[in-house]
């Protein structure tokens, strides 16, 4: 069986089209789809070009596409919705309900989801992402003090990604801080992490996890051994519990659902909006 | 005239509902709206919380809030319909032409957008997070000979972010090296660089815009002055002509549009998708 393909039309990126298809598309199981991103069409060529390219893979695949458009202007989404294909417009689907809720005809200028129009927006996040780097890992800096949520955890439960994402998908300034033997071997955590303490998250993982990842890393050694990975994170949890820090389990969610369930069980308010 | 608040509802993340409603929003000029994020509703308490919510803001605000959801489960969406609100429903809007299209029903299982299904694709994440990580502004490593994409700029042209986004959302490998007075004064670049040249991207920005962003680092002094900046930046540009380097200005455009104009412009695959 032929693959179908999938387009995301964008006068933007394509990120909205991208996440909005694919909340769609993992609904439908045992389907596999091509995906293709067509972004920045903001002229009568490109969209034109993203015409031919849809009808080429409707011929070749024996079956027409899904496509997915954010596109905004009239004239661009008049020439896309001629191919031949499942055309599917957020726009369409969204904007007339809204015009009449808001009793405002809406813009229909491309260019606004990800604009620059918000600079202080876009530079919180830089400030956020420059925090997260300076306070990662221990390192560096320790301004715990200004910041909004730290985590903690052994080597590799997922604390530099997470706190990244933090900063760029939210402007919330995460620290992290490596837990090791240092803070094993005498149960406790250093004073600097526990004048803290309403700011700590526990980030916990299960060990044949932990094990895998380790050994992507380095494959043999104590590191990546089963007893070592047991061993620390029973400490861990110990630590955990010992000072009652909210403890989160990152063996089965991506660095999104990490990130938004700290969000929500710590109450930390993000800075910026997507 | 008071504020209208805006709902994302989700039994996930809230990521796709905040990305919808916020294309759509800012097809609105003029209004203000009050962004609330209710996520992982995976019970009836926490629906009928989020109905209470909704409709405690509808009293408050004297009108009805405006409701996004990508809730999957049938009983937690009929308890959410239930708020006073303009209700909008991407599951509705799209589900049925799609299972139309494909032949099938949908699951109507929750957890499936971001959840970790695809455990290779967060390992990707990750380790393009650490690459990234490891080859930021010229630093630790350079192993530019795996590298992706490799972006070249003076001081805070957007570079380090701009590998982070790659990194976490598109799982591409991207380094950065930075632009001083080594390159400036021979008016060359390194040779580990140019073995590479097919992966160099230059980032060029406004001269106030960038000297309004080192000013929130340093208020004052010749990094932040308006001569260096612009030296800098004339420098820079001059060093990306001769070598042919495509170039990307990162003045009116956000962390996304930068990342996705990167992969547009190379040709570079993203080795993950949302």
């Amino acid at each position: 069986m032929n693959e179908r393909t999938v387009f995301f039309l964008s006068d933007q990126t394509g990120v909205t089209a991208e996440t909005l298809g694919h909340s769609l598309l993992t609904q439908f199981d045992g389907q596999q789809f091509r995906q293709v991103t067509l972004p920045f069409i903001d002229c009568d060529d490109k969209a034109l070009e993203a015409v031919e390219k849809i009808n080429a893979a409707a011929r070749d695949d024996g079956m027409r596409p899904i496509v997915f458009s954010t596109l905004v202007q009239d004239e661009f989404r008049a020439i896309c919705r001629k191919a031949d294909s499942l055309h599917l417009d957020i726009f369409d689907a969204f904007l007339e309900s809204l015009e009449e809720e808001l009793q405002q005809k809406s813009t229909h200028e491309a260019g606004r989801a990800h604009g620059m129009s918000d600079i202080e927006s876009y530079m919180k996040r830089i400030e956020a992402t420059n925090f997260a780097l300076a306070n990662d890992d221990g390192g560096i800096t320790r301004n715990y003090e200004v910041a909004d949520v730290i985590l903690i955890g052994v080597s590799r439960s997922g604390k530099t990604p997470t706190c990244l994402y933090l900063a760029l998908q939210y402007g919330v300034y995460a620290a992290n801080f490596p837990l090791t033997d240092e803070e094993f071997d005498g149960g406790t955590l250093p004073d600097f992490l526990l004048t803290q303490k309403q700011k700590l998250v526990g980030l916990t993982i299960a060990p044949t996890r932990l094990q895998q990842i380790r050994k992507e890393r380095r494959a043999l050694g104590q590191y990546s051994s089963a007893q070592q990975v047991r061993y620390e994170l029973r400490e861990a949890e110990k630590i955990f519990k010992k000072y009652g820090i909210p403890q989160i389990d990152t063996t089965e969610f991506s660095i999104e659902e990490i990130s938004s369930r700290i969000l929500n069980s710590t109450g930390v308010e993000r800075r910026v909006r997507p």
